[in-house]
């Protein structure tokens, strides 16, 4: 019944939260001789989220609130300096080495062989796309697609391009928020993958679960199983 | 013989440089305290060059290199509340009201009546998208596809994508380099539309314009009648 098997990428695919969480402490370090970590990174949490409006996700947007967020908190006392230091956080996470999470390699490689293979993902165009070819997965999936934001009219709108009917349609996620919910709400199929720790912009509470029926496995390598189940 | 009409977006149906221009100089006034325009902008060209490889094309890079300019050009001593100004450019430019080109809107709404249209560009999707959107012509595009460069390859993968046969297929903008020679090299059709300045980074030299052939016209009210003479 399922043709078409779509993955979300960072955190999904490959470590993204990692390189995140990395950069973060770096750059709390940076900042050390004016404020700790936890305040730290609370301001820039704060200053990310106000700025998805104009910036949307990915590495770029998130520098800029870096950067935003350190002059705030050094009250305009940040040099020069460390703004660069900044920058070269930056270019560094764009470059960082593609690290697959377990299970996945194995479990595309095979799911390639009978279903039809897309990526769904949000983030910088440029940078998504240096990342799946970092990775060595591209070669199996038959698509990618970079979006703006992942809501059920938007993967109504990648299902009807490429021509697929939503009950042959299967998201794969570590977002509720994301990757599940919105794809039920567009009448396809989701299963869940809980990475090991869970992005602050996509909490979901119980009350909104309620009612969707989507799968959850533990691992990629379930998946195979999980879809023989159906 | 001509089925589909794809158009670039930035310089073609709207103003960007102008946008860009207007923000150079009011980066330029926040450093004139150390270096006059000529200079700064010729540095700024030259980070934004290098950062590409890094940052693509669009809004955030072109921002990042702002600061990472802005910070050499003072030898660090830049300020925080300067640098916040450079960010505060930013949120303006993406922001920005769209400046529809002369002549584009009646074209294009004519041109949708015969033809499938579409836009292919490079830049943040956030960013294209919403400038779509506030140009008020999106309903006119059947599809809108933001690229990370263009190349033949990339046209014949957008074409492959849509099932559009290379000699149904026609490309307009303002650039040689992007919207007119990989159009060729692809196999498609395509017409050049001059803005009124040009890009540095998509300068062509006329040994590379020899033996290919495309049209050429100086406003897009020029469009319907050109399709006309093939």
């Amino acid at each position: 019944m399922i043709k078409t098997i779509a993955f979300d990428a960072d955190d999904t695919l490959w470590h993204t939260e990692r390189i995140f969480i990395n950069t973060k402490e770096k750059y709390a370090a940076l900042l050390a001789d004016y404020h700790d970590y936890v305040y730290i990174e609370r301001h820039l949490d704060a200053t990310e989220t106000k700025n998805i409006q104009h910036f949307g996700y990915g590495v770029k947007g998130f520098t800029l609130s870096m950067i935003e967020t350190a002059c705030e908190l050094t009250e305009g006392r940040i040099t020069g300096d460390k703004i660069k230091q900044i920058i070269a956080l930056a270019k560094e996470m764009l470059a960082a080495p593609i690290d697959v999470l377990e299970g996945v390699r194995e479990t595309i490689v095979e799911l390639s062989k009978n279903y039809r293979l897309m990526v769904i993902t949000k983030g910088d165009l440029l940078d998504q796309e240096t990342k799946l070819a970092r990775s060595g997965l591209g070669d199996y999936f038959d698509a990618f697609e970079i979006v703006p934001r992942k809501d059920a009219k938007i993967y109504k709108y990648v299902m009807r391009r490429h021509e697929i009917a939503p009950e042959e349609f299967l998201m794969v996620g570590n977002s509720l928020r994301s990757d599940i919910l919105p794809v039920i709400e567009a009448g396809a199929k989701a299963v869940f993958v809980p990475y090991e720790t869970e992005w602050f912009h996509e909490r979901v509470s119980d009350e909104e679960l309620v009612g969707n029926h989507f799968g959850r496995i533990e691992t990629m390598l379930e998946l195979p199983a999980w879809l023989k189940t159906l």
